[in-house]
């Protein structure tokens, strides 16, 4: 029986050992997808208590809590932080089998050095140490990150953001590369136009631009995507249920432009033109300036409108939709090829199923010009546990190739996830080393070893122009 | 190499024995949706020979001996019994890896005593034995259920029904809770005008009251959900492809039901409103009186057309369908949720393509309020075998909790149905056994053994009120 | 460790070995579905090179390279045959975990004794050494074939097609059955008109008949598969995003067609109605003559139009669709079965998201007149790895009965697939042996080899009427 969270933990036999031990673990780390707010970096942010830097906006915990049937005063409610600790402290033990089960302990022993399960009747004890440790400078925004041998990592801001935090970073000469994402998401947001015209009232603030028609948005946007490119953005992110394709011709997109800048709402599929088009010519300013676009598609979002309404978004009322990803993602992508005018792509998706047609979508546009160039992404969310990392992986290896594999991001919004990356890079050791064992794959420690550091670290490096 | 059958079947590894040993293996059984006939339970039945109970009415069966070529008069025909057997007994042996021939050979061990393998050269031995064994008063339905620790068993029932098996039961004073389940598909079937009409006129017939409008139907659903809440029920039960949401005010609502009401067709989206407010109605009236309701999604039922003009429906001719669920299933259940009167509720699905999707809608409408609110319901029907079950938990693990999951029902219409609980409770436990052996989850046999008694057991118990 | 690639490759324990090397391993191959060109049987050809035999036309290998970043000309250009040897050399290490690893290292043992890994340190070795061989006769295609068992292989072939290179090969006495499959993807391919028309003169040529009417060309299908079946054809295949259903009346089908003969186009639906209509004759006229059918569903293909341009069509820019199936094929199975005229059948699809609906879909139309009459096909292309084959096996256990399965075939265009079928028999005897091993299924040795011997040959060879 195998020791639960030893030094060997997930990794399953020798070669998997030896390949983590002995490659994976020491290498930097690249997180090219966070949530994490500059400006914490920036001024180098204390955290009172393990409830702010751990519960705090931890929307997976919270969702595990409801489940559980505890009360929402203490979940992001007023309460104080010590009993919002121990209803964790109450709930973690039933969340065995669930990421948060592995994640929570894996964060308390490698951050601080916890080895005991945390349980109620040890809740305040841990509660305690870990405060006590947070005091220490060692607990400081950055040096949670240089202490994680992060060596990059990216943000997602809007293309509104003076990105104040990122030029601080840069002249205080921290070592961590801290780049921003541009993340667009709110200037195709068609659909609620009085939402939308305050949003683009902030982009002709920012750029001191008027936006009278789609013509104007462009060229505000490639400003801002230029503004985002000097403070040493390579990356986009977008998110959407599934890709908006739905071509229309000039005149009918400034007539639809024109209704929402009006303030009127548009039909849904006129809605879908814009969004469409905007995306289209987002592509070719970022293939322009070598970046890499990021979509993360098949989500279904606030499902929950009575939480929605209390709580606002992404606090844990969201799921997997079932959306037809397939048509309308080849034909954007297609679109942007036919004049070898799209960027480097991941593709990212919510829903399992869509797994395999993911996978070799991405070949579809994969053209001998660079190398991995359209990447089947990282498992995203919900997909991101053992069973999910395995399976985005195993059909990334059957239907493309794994060697060519950008591998981990965090996704997250909290300092304490780096331990994903090491969660990661087990589980990588351990398929590989499985096979091995298995007979599956030739004994080669050397070959094996490139590829595990390659999907580590060395194919993002090499794939980003940072 | 394991023996096939043996005490220790499907448990791996040395904790899934102590799990299921120790704790899964004497826990009583609530069976929360079964099939049976409460009139057969009413008469305490006694069966003629082991074709009767075990082949007449078992459809997973039935398609196993027509994919093998087997002609129809040997299942559903005329054919004397013991002819019926051997064709069995020949099929079998075929059925391996599928999950019939663990069932069968489970259930010829734990009730008939039989560890040897059914197939042609022992038939007429095997149906001999059993033939007599079942003339014992031990293999009376009442003692069929009592020998398998059955606490409570909720049949399926439609609203019409006057439910006289139930009361009998309770009358006869026997231990085992006979519960009915609420299941009105017939009352928003209104697709089809002329069954539709004669069903509300059974409705009108059982409650006394006309049914001209859809408040009176209201009304009348409002009558029967009181009447079948006063004989013990507290769950409801609803097959769809999928969910109806398509909104439409009281006016249209009048107006299409009144069309239907006068034997005419209606639109397939108006019959979809019809259904819609009716499933919404209904949900108030459980959610006033605390029940569960089940949604049984994605069957594509009755596909061969020949074979039901000759055999009716629920023959073994119905498959997998690949519907879009998420958007109308999350819509269908926020807008209970709105004015928080979403009641306990279970969602089943049959394409395990929407598993995930599943899982985590389910987490969209936990709240807090009850643990376990809302459930991803386990694996129904096709997916009631070995890998599907291990799917199920495995996505509710890794998407939701599985510690809070109500586990096993049957969903059969056969008393020697009782050894799939046992089925699932040596998976769930080998399992976690197995998480314990590879380090996964630390080697806790208390914590472990209360989580798999709450999924046997407990949980069940204390989420339903009955 | 077990050694890469030994005796024992897959075998995971002594039952998976002794039904492999026991059983499968000398049973001969009916490769029921391949692309191999007729011509290249008839007039024996020999190979000049290993890049010919091996990489011109393997879209499967171009595409891995083109992900690695590898130029086009290296791929399907111009280059010297070494040096494209060269960069595949460069290129197999890099697809670890990808079946073409497996592949690949299993046809240079198999044909060649090449028992090292191919790299490029011994890349020119190697491509010296196999063009050495390529040299002797016993490398010719007919003597490739012989070597290999092959019983009977199935062309694909266009009603259009003279079947000239089939009748050759019959009067040539050669002892592998070479026969046609009737593949009239064209012939129902009404969305380009001008093709279509193109199509048809084309039809009528080699029928000497005219085409007016779509009578007539139901009639001139008709003699082509007449004409088929003369020459030994029993199969005929389809390749279909999805199944077309969308019924019209005879009067609305003629004007749909006369529309499309006159060079005009028709709407979407107009077409699919033709199509359907097409393809339920063409089920009628299979139904006749004992055919079997089958439907390759779920392809998204030409998915990039600038490398389509440059290279046509098959040449590894397809992927996985996510189209909705069900209810188109469940109607238009039922169809042919109402008057009992649905063919044998085999179902394969692309997005293993399908994989339970279609397995279950199969089960609908099995009504006990033949052993596995409708079959849910072997795991295709993008699926055609061990990932794939185990889950299209599994879900065919547990819904369906593996026992009646017809088993592999290699779907491609190279005399050098056939260690597909060992592959595909490891796979399948290292299920069942790992099966008995945990005792899910007794140690019946007889018994399971018949299964596998079953599978791997018997099956197919009863199930066709070749």
């Amino acid at each position: 029986m195998e020791k639960f969270l030893s030094d060997d933990f997930l990794l399953q036999n020798r070669t998997a050992k030896h390949l983590f031990h002995g490659v994976a673990k020491e290498l930097p780390i690249i997180d090219y997808h966070s949530h994490l707010p500059p400006e914490e970096i920036t001024e180098d942010r204390r955290f009172n208590n393990i409830t702010n830097i751990w519960l705090d906006g931890d929307h997976y915990k919270w969702r595990a809590m409801r489940i559980l049937g505890i009360d929402e005063k203490y979940i992001t409610g007023q309460t104080d932080e010590l009993e919002k600790f121990k209803k964790w402290a109450y709930a973690l033990p039933y969340t065995l089998r669930n990421p948060l089960y592995h994640w929570s302990h894996l964060e308390l022993k490698n951050y601080f050095g916890v080895t005991e399960r945390l349980q109620p009747d040890n809740a305040e004890k841990i509660y305690n140490h870990c405060n006590r440790q947070l005091e220490s400078p060692e607990f400081s925004a950055r040096n949670l990150l240089l202490n994680m041998k992060v060596e990059v990592v990216c943000t997602t801001d809007d293309p509104a953001d003076t990105l104040s935090g990122h030029k601080k970073i840069v002249e205080q000469d921290f070592p961590v590369r801290v780049l921003p994402t541009f993340r667009p998401d709110r200037a195709y947001a068609f659909e609620q136009p009085e939402d939308y015209n305050s949003y683009l009232d902030e982009l002709e603030k920012v750029s001191g631009r008027e936006i009278r028609s789609l013509e104007d948005l462009l060229e505000v946007l490639e400003m801002r995507v230029e503004f985002f490119h000097q403070a040493g953005c390579r990356l986009s992110d977008h998110g959407m249920e599934k890709m908006a394709y739905q071509p229309a011709s000039s005149s009918r997109l400034e007539k639809y432009f024109s209704t929402v800048r009006s303030g009127k709402a548009v039909e849904k599929n006129e809605a879908q033109s814009l969004t469409n088009f905007i995306l289209r010519n987002l592509g070719l300013m970022y293939h322009k300036r070598g970046w890499v676009q990021q979509f993360h598609l098949g989500a279904l979002r606030n499902a929950n409108t009575r939480m929605f309404q209390r709580l606002g978004p992404a606090t844990g009322f969201d799921s997997i939709g079932d959306f037809p990803q397939s048509l309308s993602l080849a034909k954007f992508l297609d679109e942007l090829d036919k004049t070898d005018h799209l960027p480097k792509t991941i593709l990212y998706n919510l829903n399992p199923a869509d797994n395999a047609m993911m996978a070799t979508m991405a070949g579809n546009f994969n053209d001998g010009s660079k190398r991995g160039k359209i990447q089947f992404g990282t498992a995203w969310w919900f997909l991101d546990q053992k069973d999910g990392i395995e399976e985005q992986m195993n059909i990334l290896s059957n239907m493309g190739l794994l060697s060519c594999f950008i591998g981990m991001l965090t996704d997250s919004r909290s300092f304490l996830s780096y331990p994903r990356h090491e969660y990661f890079r087990r589980i990588l050791c351990n398929l590989i080393g499985t096979d091995v064992e298995k007979g599956f794959l030739p004994n080669d420690p050397e070959w094996l070893g490139k590829i595990v550091a390659d999907i580590s670290y060395h194919n993002a490096k090499n794939y980003f122009n940072f």
